[in-house]
């Protein structure tokens, strides 16, 4: 398994750099894949990290391994390098990834960068930092394989031997008029296949799927998932090509942005595994938690209200917690399929009505089953039938109510495009605990008529 | 949006079937891409399923239609066809797409179809059938181009323009020796730019990533995601090339076991949003609340131990809900975190003492903060002082204990090698509220003097 290469690999680089053991070390490191090198470097200290690094002997493996680095990490790293032992290595990355860096720097020290870089390096990365950090403007890159509708297989071919060795992803050829607009598509497999004098207009794909320079990521993320493509090509708004995003970036959007959902859906926001510093994961999840407090004050406010029956009848709050736990657990049952069938474009928002009568009804059934059951453990325990069926009759409330809050309120946010995630998680079982406990309290008064 | 233009093509493709257009109806059905046809489908109900399927006049975009299907809603599909009209749509389709489909079917029927099925078809399928569905082996395409160290570029091309037409993805070229075991790989790109007499085992890469075919898929999506590859090589057990899974198909895994996780985070099981019967939903939920059902009789049972304390103090039941909210949050947060960070590879195992300490840090601070805050209501409130520092310290007390126990339990369960997705939502947040509910009466009575 991966993850078991990896540790080994850490613990024997973590070995050799205690043992000093420089000569072996620069060997296994100038071996290793960048990708992998990437994930050692999060185990160690920043001390080690820069005493592995300076080990790398490629500039382009340099390259690879800054653009797996997230800012924070990359930052401290550079923190004692030279802008000039730098600035080789950018120039050696791909101009995406450069502009992820770059655009996280501080201003000043991203502007001594972008200055001493090659001209047409620093061009191309400025000219993605123009644009939102997750829209397809953001995330694609400048290099790609434009040719005139009349050049034949032959040159076209010819041309990759020439001019576009850089080019990440040379599967699509796209074919562009002589304004740069995009009109088609042709793959390197057909210009093999094809008679090498016939023209590109001849075989090319005019049905070509083009996404804006300011469509979000998440959207160019699923139209490549969809249509199982390599690579979508980005157009400005006067249809010129400016740039492609490969499939590569697109899976690390769908797992970032599952994160993010999961995240969001806990409450725990934007802070990811890497936070480091426990001042800011303790900021972060602050505010969230904030929610579910004010949702227990008012519970508080609500159970000291039925103070007079809690003093007659004191195991009316022994009963608290299971139904306060059905409710809540029912309910993320229910956001959470309704969220994440709202993310992966399996329900729409048009199909509130139909959906939340599902998880109410699904709500009922499993309300009178747990009725039925916690019911009977209330009148095993007191022999008191209008205590049972008190907190039996809750359970059913709660659990159906549960459901009903728990589908409706992200379908409610989805119609109004607000991001479903955000709005579930804390709020709902919030919400959810605080209306079972006013039901059960209602209930149980009424028909212990105290 | 590909959500708004879906809803638009949903609603026309609806109008026209109400109103029998059909001359109009097969012109869009016949123009749109079957990938978002499928979408389409998912809308309609049977009847009308039946009849947008009879307009598809292309034999192929029916199979890309068939492989985009799930197996409920194909089996429903093809109950009234006549076998002899779907096997050569199925002919059509990629082997490991079928293989998904007749995999799943009833054994008789799937017998009947491959019976049916051309020789070479039928055995490419049958060859996928004996992996195991969610392995390296059940997620590949037996097709691929395999070529021998000594062939020229030229050659190599050549094999391009002839044989290999059917091949998915022809980006990479692989190299076998003489008893097909994989020794390199090359590219299209690379066959084009070098001198065309020039043998493959001249320029081909020998570090070449390859599988084996029982591989967990998961296993096989992060290492295509990791090194950023369109396809990776599957080997049997004796180094032979088998197949390849592409790039495609990782996206739809990668999707998917984030949506696995989220569910099963949120106790709803195997269920998915598509899941359209009420009955199978509720069987499927039903056990995963069982977990908090029994968990909360257990804290009845505990309350109820302290019913002469309620007596005498009814407002102690007054803070249940808050101290049981948020250490149930707080815990939800923790283990979230985790749970994904195992999940991305972010995390390991192996730190469980340092992610740990770090949770149960976060937990004390919060539960100080908001221990203060809630205290502070609670001496509002009844002016007692005993009272106030009771509940406080029981929210710190539940919400440090929470912290601990939802990041401790999937480190732990990862550590042994159990799915720490499934060992978390329900149970934590069960043991949390247990716990919080023991330590708040416990504190409460003795502070109390009750």
């Amino acid at each position: 398994m991966l993850s078991d290469r990896n540790r080994i690999l850490v613990d024997s680089i973590k070995r050799l750099l205690r043992r000093g053991a420089t000569s072996h070390l620069s060997k296994i490191v100038n071996k290793t894949h960048a990708a992998d090198l990437s994930v050692v470097f999060r185990s160690l200290s920043l001390g080690e990290q820069r005493r592995l690094f300076n080990m790398i002997s490629d500039i382009e493996q340099k390259g690879v391994l800054f653009s797996e680095l997230d800012v924070d990490t990359f930052q401290d790293l550079i923190e004692d390098m030279r802008i000039e032992d730098i600035v080789p290595i950018l120039e050696s990355m791909q101009a995406d990834d450069v502009a992820d860096l770059i655009g996280r720097l501080p201003e000043d020290l991203s502007k001594t960068i972008l200055d001493k870089m090659k001209r047409s390096e620093s061009e191309e990365v400025e000219g993605l930092l123009r644009y939102e950090d997750d829209t397809a403007g953001g995330i694609m890159v400048p290099d790609f394989i434009a040719l005139k509708e009349d050049v034949t297989a032959r040159d076209a071919i010819e041309s990759l031997q020439k001019e576009h060795s850089d080019v990440e992803m040379p599967f699509y050829l796209y074919v562009v008029d002589e304004y740069g607009k995009l009109v088609g598509v042709s793959s390197l497999r057909q210009l093999v296949v094809v008679p090498p004098d016939r023209p590109l207009k001849d075989f090319m794909s005019t049905d070509v799927f083009s996404v804006q320079t300011d469509m979000d990521q998440e959207e160019v993320a699923k139209l490549v998932a969809r249509y199982d493509i390599l690579a979508v090509p980005v157009i400005d708004r006067t249809n010129r090509l400016v740039g492609i995003v490969t499939v590569d970036d697109v899976i690390d959007i769908i797992r970032k942005e599952a994160t993010e959902d999961i995240l969001k859906m806990a409450g725990a926001g934007e802070e990811f595994v890497e936070t480091k510093s426990i001042f800011k994961s303790t900021r972060i999840r602050l505010p969230w938690l904030f929610a579910s407090c004010i949702g227990g004050i008012l519970a508080f406010f609500i159970i000291d209200r039925f103070e007079s029956s809690l003093l007659k009848f004191a195991y009316l709050a022994a009963f608290i917690p299971v139904i306060m736990g059905m409710g809540g657990n029912i309910g993320t049952q229910s956001s959470t399929i309704v969220v994440r069938g709202l993310a992966t474009g399996r329900l729409h928002a048009r199909d509130i009505w139909s959906v939340v009568l599902k998880e109410l009804t699904i709500g009922l059934i499993l309300g009178l089953v747990y009725g039925l059951l916690i019911g009977s453990v209330a009148q095993l325990s007191y022999s008191m039938f209008s205590l049972a069926i008190s907190v039996a009759l809750a359970v059913v409330c709660s659990m159906s109510i549960a459901a009903l809050v728990g589908s409706a309120v992200p379908m409610g946010f989805a119609r109004i495009n607000i991001d479903p995630a955000v709005a579930t998680g804390p709020f709902v079982t919030t919400a959810i605990d605080i209306i079972s406990v006013l039901f059960y309290f209602v209930i149980a008064t009424t028909l212990l008529g105290v």
